[in-house]
């Protein structure tokens, strides 16, 4: 047994695919995003602009946020010392939690150290609690979420993405009698599409099952308070289960699910995932709960970004460039190959100081590489109709395909 | 299918057993530890002590730590905004990997978002490239473990806690052909006991076995520069796979592994539970370099904590209560029952403001429900002492056993 052997053979399988996975150096600069310094090549701090950040709406960078998390750091210090169970439950926690389950109109939520581990220790579990339980899965869903699926043990059966149609085929071939769990997203991040959520809800209606929202890419973002697509198309209460992230549009770091106390209680008290944990850091969480509650009350944000990721999907279509088919706020341009996106990235920032990480296997299936940029409310018209030109430029350069 | 009678059953099983867990609500009073405020029972803040905690050397309090928190959330803000491959991966994730495979003797690390994670992540991938992995595993090692194992869907073959022997034959009786993969902890945390490390490592080389330890309770706080055990005992070369945590000792929040860098690669590259979540805080990331940084150079936290074990385990034992035998700073106290570690717990809370958690099923196996006892550099001789004539008061109260 050569464990060297196999683990170089692994790797030497990734440089073969051209997917290897260079990690670009970058620190932000706060009050400026987006502006960055990259550290990239060794050459010392280089600045760039970041499009392809989560940070969608730069709430990391907020005043508010800034100054809740310096107080919570003088106030009770770095971490928390412990688990939810032991030691680790503090007050912002319990504050988090009130605020998320009114962001969302329930009446819990559950803190989580990210949103992998709220899709995995969450669905893993419920299929656990719920014997024999069948779940489906939409094509699309994160990897999270199929992590969770997985683990749960529980038989899975996956409906092609958004297709409403092809669901109730599977649902009406299953057991009545089984518990049933249907798990979507509400914006699936690559393709910034958006999912039939109301419909989907009547399936669940008629064939009694449970259901499970990702709403990672849409909170803060979508709705009059910032709750969602759910909160959006006024769904939030048809849902069992809805799942969101703290890293993202509130702009910090952590996870969560909204849902009735008692599913609540359930999850809090069986997943090892929550369980076994140290908890979120309460100046992470003080953060957060200065985010949400101004994204509840603000929408300047959430219209801001909108009107970049318009703009910018109209200069891309304009230009030619292969920009795809979004209604979200997420801008996706297809390459279809694993070293042409790459090099597309590497000119960008090496001549262009533009930083957008190519999108690979196995974040998007094989054939569908791609850029994701990720307009927000501090990147300017100018900005973008100069990124439009550079990538003019390069697709000329490589001799790519430009639309009439 | 009436999904709320089946949530209901779920919960009614804790109650019954009398493990359904009530989580304190407390804020930590930073530059005070182990002070705090306990808002428990919602009669408004009321000062507690606090004996339980995993911020084993106070580090979380710390003015180096706080000081670095603070410049990075003024430097770069709040959250990281992305993946380590999308966005997320900042200078100061780069520096904290080198100082932690430098603390480890190793030429990489990568950090995941808690020990859990790391666990899970590591485990899970490592036997999935390797074909026909048979693992072997401590019977009580951690959850976050058994999680990873079991998610790997490898064979495992559990050996008897810390028992060398029954190890040996369970390697000899594995088809010497197939790849195999030792996993263990240094301290058991419920425990307060080392693993014999050496000898294990010896049978690792004897049947070309890789060796995964779980340094979670040990680093920061044991050899002359807190790389845990195998610092102490210099076994850290002989260790394929260093896991350690940012979230104890260090103060933080976090975790990671160290190896050589081929492994760091094929995980960095390979597994799920690192590549799709949000990275680490930058402002975390900071408060660790300056913690690991700090206890590199300074033995004098260490130091007063091992004092301040072996005082309150001399004062338990000289009053005759059943404190376990352990040889590190983790003090537990046996009850052996969940009601009654529950009740001892809640008069020491209301009575006397002591703040530790009973530790029930599934942490502990039934029948050996304890309380856990972390003392640290911050617990005076005074406190110690208050705390021993208050248990052994609750202890004849409740009419228990105390040694003569």
């Amino acid at each position: 047994m050569n464990y060297d052997h196999i683990f170089n053979q692994a790797i030497e399988r990734l440089h073969a695919e051209g997917r290897y996975r260079v990690f670009i150096d970058i620190l932000r600069n706060k009050g400026a995003y987006p502006n960055a310094r990259c550290f990239a090549g060794h050459n010392g701090p280089k600045p760039i602009t970041v499009w392809c950040s989560n940070d969608y709406l730069a709430m990391g960078q907020h005043p508010k946020v800034i100054e809740a998390m310096e107080q919570a750091l003088h106030d009770v210090g770095a971490g928390s010392g412990g688990t939810r169970n032991i030691g680790g439950n503090t007050h912002y926690h319990v504050d988090l939690e009130r605020e998320l389950a009114d962001l969302h109109g329930k009446d819990g939520a559950l803190l989580f150290t990210s949103g992998y581990v709220s899709n995995d220790a969450t669905l893993s579990t419920l299929a656990k609690i719920l014997p024999g339980c069948v779940i489906f899965s939409d094509e699309l869903n994160h990897a999270s979420m199929i992590a969770g699926i997985r683990n749960s043990g529980a038989e899975k059966r996956v409906f092609r993405h958004n297709d409403v149609e092809h669901l109730e085929q599977l649902l009406a071939e299953t057991d009545p009698a089984l518990p049933k769990l249907i798990a979507f997203e509400s914006v699936y991040s690559m393709e910034g599409d958006v999912a039939p959520i109301h419909a989907i809800c009547d399936l669940a209606e008629k064939y009694n099952a449970l259901t499970y929202i990702d709403e990672v890419h849409a909170v803060g973002m979508y709705g009059p308070r910032g709750g969602g697509i759910t909160d959006r198309d006024e769904a939030a209460h048809r849902i069992d289960i809805i799942e969101g992230t703290l890293g993202k549009a509130f702009g910090v770091m952590g996870g969560y699910i909204a849902a009735d106390t008692r599913i609540i209680d359930v999850i809090r008290s069986y997943a090892p995932g929550f369980i076994f944990t140290t908890s979120l850091s309460p100046v992470l969480v003080a953060g957060v709960l200065a985010s949400v509650r101004h994204l509840k009350g603000s929408s300047v944000e959430r219209e801001a970004q909108q009107a970049s990721a318009a703009f910018l999907k109209a200069s891309f279509a304009n230009a030619g460039l292969p920009v795809m088919e979004s209604t979200t706020h997420i801008v996706p341009l297809m390459v279809g190959d694993p070293v042409r996106a790459k090099k597309i990235s590497d000119v960008l920032l090496a001549e262009y100081g533009v930083y957008v990480q190519p999108i690979n296997y196995p974040t998007v299936p094989r054939g569908t590489e791609r850029l994701r940029f990720t307009p927000g409310p501090a990147h300017t018209e100018a900005m973008m109709t100069e990124l439009t030109a550079a990538l003019v430029e390069i697709w000329q350069r490589l001799d790519l395909q430009l639309a009439a």
